[in-house]
Protein backbone atom coordinates (compact mmCIF):
# COMPACT_ATOMS: atom_id res chain seq x y z
CA UNK A 1 0.00 0.00 0.00
CA UNK A 2 1.38 3.37 -1.44
CA UNK A 3 -1.21 5.70 0.48
CA UNK A 4 -2.33 5.98 4.69
CA UNK A 5 -4.83 3.20 4.49
CA UNK A 6 -8.27 4.39 5.07
CA UNK A 7 -10.28 4.18 8.29
CA UNK A 8 -13.34 1.54 8.00
CA UNK A 9 -15.58 0.35 10.74
CA UNK A 10 -16.08 -3.71 10.40
CA UNK A 11 -19.23 -5.48 12.51
CA UNK A 12 -17.47 -8.03 14.81
CA UNK A 13 -19.61 -10.90 16.19
CA UNK A 14 -16.62 -13.01 17.32
CA UNK A 15 -18.48 -15.72 14.99
CA UNK A 16 -16.42 -17.67 11.26
CA UNK A 17 -18.00 -14.86 9.04
CA UNK A 18 -17.15 -11.23 10.55
CA UNK A 19 -13.93 -13.12 11.20
CA UNK A 20 -13.35 -13.59 7.77
CA UNK A 21 -14.76 -10.05 6.67
CA UNK A 22 -12.35 -8.16 9.19
CA UNK A 23 -9.24 -9.97 7.83
CA UNK A 24 -10.73 -8.95 4.11
CA UNK A 25 -10.90 -5.39 5.17
CA UNK A 26 -6.62 -5.45 6.39
CA UNK A 27 -6.49 -7.09 3.07
CA UNK A 28 -8.36 -4.31 1.19
CA UNK A 29 -5.73 -1.79 2.75
CA UNK A 30 -8.07 -1.05 5.50
CA UNK A 31 -7.54 0.41 9.09
CA UNK A 32 -10.46 -1.10 10.67
CA UNK A 33 -12.33 -0.63 13.58
CA UNK A 34 -13.81 -3.18 15.28
CA UNK A 35 -17.22 -3.30 16.54
CA UNK A 36 -19.28 -5.73 18.26
CA UNK A 37 -22.20 -5.77 20.51
CA UNK A 38 -23.95 -6.96 23.95
CA UNK A 39 -27.62 -7.41 23.07
CA UNK A 40 -29.18 -9.63 25.78
CA UNK A 41 -27.99 -12.70 23.79
CA UNK A 42 -27.52 -15.75 25.63
CA UNK A 43 -24.24 -16.84 23.94
CA UNK A 44 -22.05 -13.77 25.57
CA UNK A 45 -18.79 -15.90 24.98
CA UNK A 46 -19.01 -14.61 21.65
CA UNK A 47 -17.73 -11.39 22.53
CA UNK A 48 -14.48 -13.42 24.02
CA UNK A 49 -14.19 -14.60 21.16
CA UNK A 50 -14.95 -11.29 19.10
CA UNK A 51 -11.78 -9.65 21.45
CA UNK A 52 -9.35 -12.46 20.47
CA UNK A 53 -9.90 -12.13 16.79
CA UNK A 54 -9.68 -8.20 17.05
CA UNK A 55 -6.59 -8.57 18.61
CA UNK A 56 -5.20 -11.40 16.52
CA UNK A 57 -6.01 -9.42 13.04
CA UNK A 58 -4.88 -6.01 14.05
CA UNK A 59 -7.89 -3.90 14.41
CA UNK A 60 -6.77 -0.27 14.61
CA UNK A 61 -9.60 -0.38 17.86
CA UNK A 62 -12.18 -2.31 19.01
CA UNK A 63 -15.34 -1.25 20.98
CA UNK A 64 -18.44 -3.42 22.63
CA UNK A 65 -21.72 -1.01 22.82
CA UNK A 66 -24.75 -2.59 24.69
CA UNK A 67 -27.76 -2.22 23.01
CA UNK A 68 -31.20 -2.33 24.68
CA UNK A 69 -32.70 -5.00 22.60
CA UNK A 70 -34.26 -7.46 25.37
CA UNK A 71 -36.18 -4.80 26.70
CA UNK A 72 -38.61 -5.45 23.24
CA UNK A 73 -38.18 -9.35 23.68
CA UNK A 74 -39.43 -11.20 20.80
CA UNK A 75 -36.32 -13.59 19.56
CA UNK A 76 -34.95 -17.39 20.95
CA UNK A 77 -31.22 -15.39 21.04
CA UNK A 78 -32.22 -12.68 23.65
CA UNK A 79 -35.76 -14.31 25.35
CA UNK A 80 -36.49 -17.49 26.46
CA UNK A 81 -37.90 -19.17 23.65
CA UNK A 82 -35.66 -22.62 22.97
CA UNK A 83 -33.08 -22.76 20.58
CA UNK A 84 -33.99 -24.81 17.39
CA UNK A 85 -32.01 -28.01 17.92
CA UNK A 86 -30.32 -31.04 15.17
CA UNK A 87 -32.12 -29.63 12.07
CA UNK A 88 -30.24 -30.79 9.13
CA UNK A 89 -28.54 -27.60 6.84
CA UNK A 90 -31.63 -28.90 4.77
CA UNK A 91 -34.15 -27.64 6.75
CA UNK A 92 -32.54 -24.38 7.33
CA UNK A 93 -33.09 -21.25 5.35
CA UNK A 94 -37.16 -21.80 4.62
CA UNK A 95 -39.12 -19.50 6.51
CA UNK A 96 -38.07 -16.84 9.49
CA UNK A 97 -36.50 -18.66 12.26
CA UNK A 98 -37.25 -18.09 16.04
CA UNK A 99 -33.68 -17.05 16.66
CA UNK A 100 -34.51 -13.61 14.29
CA UNK A 101 -33.57 -10.67 16.32
CA UNK A 102 -35.67 -8.08 14.94
CA UNK A 103 -34.12 -5.33 13.28
CA UNK A 104 -30.51 -6.42 14.01
CA UNK A 105 -28.59 -5.57 11.07
CA UNK A 106 -30.45 -2.19 10.64
CA UNK A 107 -29.83 -1.31 14.06
CA UNK A 108 -25.88 -2.68 13.81
CA UNK A 109 -25.41 -1.20 10.74
CA UNK A 110 -27.28 2.17 12.31
CA UNK A 111 -24.02 1.97 15.32
CA UNK A 112 -21.65 1.61 12.52
CA UNK A 113 -23.13 4.36 11.13
CA UNK A 114 -22.58 6.68 14.13
CA UNK A 115 -18.97 5.51 14.73
CA UNK A 116 -18.16 6.32 11.05
CA UNK A 117 -19.33 9.78 11.25
CA UNK A 118 -17.40 10.36 14.13
CA UNK A 119 -14.38 9.01 13.20
CA UNK A 120 -14.89 9.80 10.44
CA UNK A 121 -14.66 6.39 7.59
CA UNK A 122 -16.55 6.08 4.23
CA UNK A 123 -16.39 2.25 4.57
CA UNK A 124 -18.74 -0.15 6.56
CA UNK A 125 -18.14 -3.72 6.82
CA UNK A 126 -20.95 -6.71 7.70
CA UNK A 127 -20.35 -10.33 7.10
CA UNK A 128 -23.63 -11.22 5.87
CA UNK A 129 -24.04 -13.87 3.45
CA UNK A 130 -27.17 -14.71 1.02
CA UNK A 131 -26.61 -18.23 -0.30
CA UNK A 132 -25.87 -20.12 2.86
CA UNK A 133 -28.51 -17.80 4.90
CA UNK A 134 -30.49 -18.59 7.25
CA UNK A 135 -33.73 -17.08 6.73
CA UNK A 136 -33.17 -13.32 7.61
CA UNK A 137 -34.82 -10.51 5.79
CA UNK A 138 -31.90 -7.93 7.27
CA UNK A 139 -28.78 -10.60 5.25
CA UNK A 140 -30.48 -9.82 1.65
CA UNK A 141 -28.50 -7.62 -1.12
CA UNK A 142 -31.82 -5.62 -1.47
CA UNK A 143 -31.82 -4.60 2.39
CA UNK A 144 -28.17 -3.52 2.07
CA UNK A 145 -28.31 -1.32 -0.66
CA UNK A 146 -31.25 0.19 0.72
CA UNK A 147 -29.55 0.64 4.19
CA UNK A 148 -26.34 2.28 1.86
CA UNK A 149 -28.74 4.62 0.06
CA UNK A 150 -29.87 5.80 3.27
CA UNK A 151 -26.97 6.39 5.37
CA UNK A 152 -26.15 8.55 2.50
CA UNK A 153 -28.82 10.65 3.15
CA UNK A 154 -28.86 10.20 6.45
CA UNK A 155 -25.45 11.27 7.41
CA UNK A 156 -22.94 14.63 7.66
CA UNK A 157 -20.13 12.30 6.12
CA UNK A 158 -22.95 10.88 3.20
CA UNK A 159 -24.31 14.43 2.26
CA UNK A 160 -20.82 16.28 2.80
CA UNK A 161 -17.98 14.59 2.53
CA UNK A 162 -19.12 12.00 -0.77
CA UNK A 163 -20.45 8.49 -0.67
CA UNK A 164 -20.72 6.18 2.04
CA UNK A 165 -20.01 2.23 1.04
CA UNK A 166 -21.21 -0.81 3.08
CA UNK A 167 -19.58 -3.40 1.81
CA UNK A 168 -20.49 -7.28 2.14
CA UNK A 169 -17.79 -9.52 0.87
CA UNK A 170 -19.15 -12.82 1.89
CA UNK A 171 -22.36 -11.77 0.27
CA UNK A 172 -22.30 -14.53 -2.53
CA UNK A 173 -20.05 -16.80 -0.62
CA UNK A 174 -20.87 -20.43 0.50
CA UNK A 175 -20.01 -21.16 3.91
CA UNK A 176 -16.74 -23.88 2.55
CA UNK A 177 -15.82 -20.61 0.54
CA UNK A 178 -15.54 -17.81 3.54
CA UNK A 179 -13.17 -20.79 5.59
CA UNK A 180 -11.08 -20.89 2.63
CA UNK A 181 -10.80 -17.47 1.91
CA UNK A 182 -10.10 -16.77 5.43
CA UNK A 183 -7.65 -19.28 5.94
CA UNK A 184 -5.51 -18.07 2.64
CA UNK A 185 -5.76 -14.73 4.82
CA UNK A 186 -4.29 -16.39 7.94
CA UNK A 187 -7.60 -16.15 9.94
CA UNK A 188 -7.66 -18.79 13.08
CA UNK A 189 -11.10 -20.13 12.97
CA UNK A 190 -10.33 -22.05 16.24
CA UNK A 191 -10.64 -17.93 18.11
CA UNK A 192 -13.88 -17.78 16.60
CA UNK A 193 -17.37 -18.60 18.03
CA UNK A 194 -20.90 -19.34 16.39
CA UNK A 195 -22.71 -21.24 18.49
CA UNK A 196 -26.51 -19.72 19.63
CA UNK A 197 -26.05 -22.02 22.57
CA UNK A 198 -22.53 -22.46 23.69
CA UNK A 199 -22.24 -24.45 27.09
CA UNK A 200 -20.56 -22.64 30.43
CA UNK A 201 -17.38 -23.23 29.40
CA UNK A 202 -17.77 -21.51 25.58
CA UNK A 203 -17.78 -25.04 24.08
CA UNK A 204 -20.28 -24.82 20.94
CA UNK A 205 -23.57 -26.70 20.82
CA UNK A 206 -23.08 -28.77 17.93
CA UNK A 207 -26.70 -29.23 16.96
CA UNK A 208 -28.23 -25.64 16.80
CA UNK A 209 -28.75 -24.14 12.76
CA UNK A 210 -25.32 -21.99 13.36
CA UNK A 211 -23.08 -24.91 14.44
CA UNK A 212 -24.62 -27.30 11.79
CA UNK A 213 -23.84 -25.08 8.67
CA UNK A 214 -20.56 -24.57 10.51
CA UNK A 215 -19.67 -28.41 11.01
CA UNK A 216 -21.00 -28.87 7.19
CA UNK A 217 -18.63 -26.31 5.93
CA UNK A 218 -15.77 -28.06 7.91
CA UNK A 219 -16.64 -31.10 6.81
CA UNK A 220 -17.07 -30.24 2.79
CA UNK A 221 -13.11 -29.23 2.87
CA UNK A 222 -12.27 -32.23 4.69
CA UNK A 223 -10.96 -29.71 7.70
CA UNK A 224 -11.61 -29.94 11.65
CA UNK A 225 -13.45 -27.13 12.87
CA UNK A 226 -10.51 -26.26 15.44
CA UNK A 227 -13.13 -24.66 17.72
CA UNK A 228 -14.11 -26.57 20.94
CA UNK A 229 -17.42 -28.53 20.92
CA UNK A 230 -19.59 -30.27 23.63
CA UNK A 231 -20.88 -33.09 20.65
CA UNK A 232 -20.73 -32.81 17.07
CA UNK A 233 -23.25 -33.28 14.25
CA UNK A 234 -22.98 -33.13 10.67
CA UNK A 235 -26.25 -33.59 8.93
CA UNK B 1 -63.87 4.85 15.61
CA UNK B 2 -65.28 1.57 14.58
CA UNK B 3 -62.59 -0.63 14.41
CA UNK B 4 -59.91 -1.39 17.18
CA UNK B 5 -57.03 0.95 17.55
CA UNK B 6 -54.17 -0.28 15.30
CA UNK B 7 -50.80 0.21 17.39
CA UNK B 8 -48.24 2.35 16.40
CA UNK B 9 -44.85 2.96 17.66
CA UNK B 10 -44.04 6.74 18.45
CA UNK B 11 -40.55 8.43 19.07
CA UNK B 12 -41.33 10.75 22.09
CA UNK B 13 -37.98 12.84 23.10
CA UNK B 14 -40.41 15.24 25.76
CA UNK B 15 -40.19 18.01 23.44
CA UNK B 16 -43.24 20.05 22.04
CA UNK B 17 -42.70 18.63 18.38
CA UNK B 18 -42.83 14.88 19.41
CA UNK B 19 -46.02 15.19 22.53
CA UNK B 20 -47.89 16.69 19.06
CA UNK B 21 -46.83 14.03 17.04
CA UNK B 22 -48.23 11.54 19.91
CA UNK B 23 -51.70 13.79 20.15
CA UNK B 24 -51.59 13.21 16.32
CA UNK B 25 -51.20 9.27 16.41
CA UNK B 26 -54.31 9.61 18.77
CA UNK B 27 -56.41 11.91 16.72
CA UNK B 28 -56.00 9.40 13.62
CA UNK B 29 -57.19 6.73 15.74
CA UNK B 30 -53.53 4.53 16.70
CA UNK B 31 -52.95 2.88 20.18
CA UNK B 32 -49.58 4.74 20.32
CA UNK B 33 -46.55 2.82 22.52
CA UNK B 34 -44.11 5.87 23.01
CA UNK B 35 -40.58 5.13 23.06
CA UNK B 36 -37.34 7.35 24.65
CA UNK B 37 -33.91 7.47 24.31
CA UNK B 38 -31.42 8.15 27.11
CA UNK B 39 -28.21 8.49 24.81
CA UNK B 40 -26.11 10.61 27.06
CA UNK B 41 -27.91 13.71 26.27
CA UNK B 42 -27.03 16.48 28.63
CA UNK B 43 -30.92 17.13 29.15
CA UNK B 44 -32.31 14.77 30.59
CA UNK B 45 -34.70 16.56 31.93
CA UNK B 46 -36.68 15.68 28.51
CA UNK B 47 -36.92 12.09 29.86
CA UNK B 48 -39.09 13.51 32.70
CA UNK B 49 -41.31 15.77 30.34
CA UNK B 50 -41.18 12.51 27.66
CA UNK B 51 -43.29 10.63 31.14
CA UNK B 52 -45.46 13.34 31.81
CA UNK B 53 -46.45 13.73 27.80
CA UNK B 54 -47.14 10.21 27.56
CA UNK B 55 -49.37 9.69 30.55
CA UNK B 56 -51.02 13.19 29.55
CA UNK B 57 -52.19 12.13 26.32
CA UNK B 58 -52.50 8.23 27.10
CA UNK B 59 -50.39 6.17 25.28
CA UNK B 60 -50.34 2.36 25.90
CA UNK B 61 -47.15 2.16 26.97
CA UNK B 62 -43.83 4.13 27.44
CA UNK B 63 -40.27 2.87 27.35
CA UNK B 64 -37.21 4.58 27.85
CA UNK B 65 -34.60 2.96 25.80
CA UNK B 66 -30.45 2.81 26.86
CA UNK B 67 -28.44 4.24 23.62
CA UNK B 68 -25.08 4.16 23.84
CA UNK B 69 -24.55 6.88 21.74
CA UNK B 70 -22.18 8.79 23.70
CA UNK B 71 -19.38 6.21 23.22
CA UNK B 72 -18.80 7.50 20.03
CA UNK B 73 -18.36 11.01 21.55
CA UNK B 74 -19.05 13.60 18.40
CA UNK B 75 -21.33 15.96 19.44
CA UNK B 76 -22.18 19.32 21.64
CA UNK B 77 -25.62 17.12 23.10
CA UNK B 78 -23.01 14.14 24.40
CA UNK B 79 -19.88 15.32 24.69
CA UNK B 80 -18.23 18.13 25.93
CA UNK B 81 -18.73 20.94 23.36
CA UNK B 82 -20.64 24.43 24.10
CA UNK B 83 -23.77 24.08 23.10
CA UNK B 84 -24.22 27.73 20.74
CA UNK B 85 -25.80 30.39 21.99
CA UNK B 86 -27.97 33.59 21.63
CA UNK B 87 -27.64 32.82 17.60
CA UNK B 88 -31.11 34.57 16.02
CA UNK B 89 -33.81 32.58 14.24
CA UNK B 90 -32.38 33.75 11.02
CA UNK B 91 -28.95 32.00 11.41
CA UNK B 92 -29.94 28.63 12.12
CA UNK B 93 -30.19 26.37 9.48
CA UNK B 94 -26.96 26.53 7.92
CA UNK B 95 -24.47 24.28 7.80
CA UNK B 96 -24.77 21.19 10.04
CA UNK B 97 -24.62 22.50 13.91
CA UNK B 98 -22.08 20.83 16.73
CA UNK B 99 -25.11 19.90 18.34
CA UNK B 100 -25.76 17.27 15.45
CA UNK B 101 -25.54 13.57 16.83
CA UNK B 102 -24.22 11.22 14.74
CA UNK B 103 -26.99 8.99 12.86
CA UNK B 104 -29.10 9.88 15.41
CA UNK B 105 -32.10 9.22 13.63
CA UNK B 106 -31.34 6.14 11.83
CA UNK B 107 -30.65 4.94 15.22
CA UNK B 108 -33.91 6.10 17.08
CA UNK B 109 -35.66 4.68 14.08
CA UNK B 110 -33.89 0.93 13.79
CA UNK B 111 -34.87 0.81 17.42
CA UNK B 112 -38.56 1.91 16.92
CA UNK B 113 -38.74 -0.88 13.78
CA UNK B 114 -36.89 -3.62 16.57
CA UNK B 115 -40.46 -2.33 18.99
CA UNK B 116 -42.74 -2.73 15.72
CA UNK B 117 -41.84 -6.07 14.92
CA UNK B 118 -42.54 -7.32 18.34
CA UNK B 119 -46.01 -5.33 18.86
CA UNK B 120 -46.27 -5.78 16.02
CA UNK B 121 -47.13 -2.80 14.64
CA UNK B 122 -46.67 -1.02 10.78
CA UNK B 123 -46.98 2.21 11.83
CA UNK B 124 -44.15 4.58 13.17
CA UNK B 125 -44.35 8.33 14.05
CA UNK B 126 -41.79 10.95 13.84
CA UNK B 127 -41.39 14.29 14.84
CA UNK B 128 -38.84 15.86 12.69
CA UNK B 129 -39.75 19.12 10.81
CA UNK B 130 -37.95 20.01 7.49
CA UNK B 131 -39.46 23.83 7.58
CA UNK B 132 -37.64 25.18 10.78
CA UNK B 133 -35.40 22.13 10.34
CA UNK B 134 -31.84 22.70 12.04
CA UNK B 135 -29.43 21.36 9.40
CA UNK B 136 -29.72 17.64 10.36
CA UNK B 137 -29.53 15.26 7.21
CA UNK B 138 -31.70 12.69 8.99
CA UNK B 139 -34.70 15.44 9.72
CA UNK B 140 -35.27 15.57 5.51
CA UNK B 141 -38.52 13.88 4.01
CA UNK B 142 -35.86 12.11 1.55
CA UNK B 143 -34.50 10.56 4.42
CA UNK B 144 -37.43 9.53 5.99
CA UNK B 145 -38.69 7.83 2.89
CA UNK B 146 -35.19 5.75 2.58
CA UNK B 147 -35.75 4.69 5.64
CA UNK B 148 -38.58 3.36 5.16
CA UNK B 149 -37.99 1.56 1.92
CA UNK B 150 -35.09 0.48 3.85
CA UNK B 151 -37.86 -0.96 6.85
CA UNK B 152 -39.58 -2.84 4.24
CA UNK B 153 -36.51 -5.00 3.39
CA UNK B 154 -35.08 -5.29 6.62
CA UNK B 155 -37.83 -6.72 8.29
CA UNK B 156 -40.57 -9.83 8.79
CA UNK B 157 -43.83 -7.52 9.02
CA UNK B 158 -42.22 -5.15 6.10
CA UNK B 159 -41.54 -8.76 4.21
CA UNK B 160 -44.45 -10.70 5.16
CA UNK B 161 -46.92 -8.74 6.29
CA UNK B 162 -47.22 -5.64 3.77
CA UNK B 163 -45.83 -2.24 4.06
CA UNK B 164 -44.70 -0.19 6.98
CA UNK B 165 -44.93 2.94 7.62
CA UNK B 166 -42.94 5.97 8.50
CA UNK B 167 -45.19 8.87 9.67
CA UNK B 168 -44.09 12.19 9.99
CA UNK B 169 -46.71 14.44 10.51
CA UNK B 170 -44.94 17.78 11.32
CA UNK B 171 -42.34 17.69 8.04
CA UNK B 172 -44.02 20.30 6.36
CA UNK B 173 -45.63 22.27 9.35
CA UNK B 174 -43.74 25.36 10.82
CA UNK B 175 -43.46 25.38 14.83
CA UNK B 176 -46.15 28.14 14.73
CA UNK B 177 -48.39 25.71 12.91
CA UNK B 178 -47.27 22.83 14.88
CA UNK B 179 -48.47 24.74 18.06
CA UNK B 180 -51.49 25.26 16.75
CA UNK B 181 -52.22 21.48 15.69
CA UNK B 182 -51.24 20.50 19.49
CA UNK B 183 -53.26 22.93 21.19
CA UNK B 184 -56.31 22.24 19.19
CA UNK B 185 -56.04 18.52 20.03
CA UNK B 186 -55.53 19.37 23.68
CA UNK B 187 -51.03 19.25 23.81
CA UNK B 188 -50.08 20.71 27.68
CA UNK B 189 -46.85 22.51 26.04
CA UNK B 190 -46.28 23.11 29.97
CA UNK B 191 -45.39 19.46 30.46
CA UNK B 192 -42.78 19.80 27.40
CA UNK B 193 -39.08 20.52 27.79
CA UNK B 194 -36.79 21.42 24.41
CA UNK B 195 -34.20 23.19 26.11
CA UNK B 196 -30.45 21.83 25.13
CA UNK B 197 -28.99 23.16 28.00
CA UNK B 198 -31.17 23.50 30.69
CA UNK B 199 -30.86 24.65 34.45
CA UNK B 200 -30.27 21.79 37.29
CA UNK B 201 -34.23 22.58 38.07
CA UNK B 202 -35.20 22.09 34.53
CA UNK B 203 -35.93 25.90 33.38
CA UNK B 204 -35.28 26.17 30.07
CA UNK B 205 -32.04 28.19 29.34
CA UNK B 206 -34.30 30.29 26.99
CA UNK B 207 -30.76 31.02 24.61
CA UNK B 208 -29.61 28.03 22.86
CA UNK B 209 -30.92 27.14 18.99
CA UNK B 210 -34.21 25.24 20.68
CA UNK B 211 -35.33 27.38 22.62
CA UNK B 212 -34.76 30.41 20.31
CA UNK B 213 -37.42 28.59 17.82
CA UNK B 214 -39.75 27.28 20.20
CA UNK B 215 -40.44 31.36 22.10
CA UNK B 216 -40.26 32.65 18.33
CA UNK B 217 -42.98 30.37 17.35
CA UNK B 218 -44.76 31.28 20.45
CA UNK B 219 -44.31 34.82 20.06
CA UNK B 220 -45.90 34.77 16.72
CA UNK B 221 -48.98 33.37 18.08
CA UNK B 222 -49.37 35.83 20.52
CA UNK B 223 -48.72 33.09 22.96
CA UNK B 224 -47.06 32.77 26.12
CA UNK B 225 -44.54 29.83 26.49
CA UNK B 226 -46.40 27.74 29.67
CA UNK B 227 -42.70 25.99 30.13
CA UNK B 228 -40.33 27.43 33.02
CA UNK B 229 -37.06 29.52 31.21
CA UNK B 230 -34.50 31.09 33.09
CA UNK B 231 -34.09 33.82 30.53
CA UNK B 232 -36.19 34.57 27.62
CA UNK B 233 -34.47 36.32 24.53
CA UNK B 234 -36.80 35.85 21.44
CA UNK B 235 -34.52 36.66 17.92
Amino acid sequence: MSTEPRPAVVLLSGGMDSATVLAIAVAEGFRPHALSFRYGQRHLVELDAARRVAAALGAASHRVVDVDLGAFGGSALTADIPVPKDRAPAEIGHGIPSTYVPARNTLFLAYALAWAEVLPARDIFIGVNALDYSGYPDCRPEFLEAFERMANLATRIGVEEGSLRIHAPLLRLSKAEIIVRGRELGVDYGLTRTCYDPAPDGAACGRCDACALRLRAFAQLGLTDPAPYSSRTVG
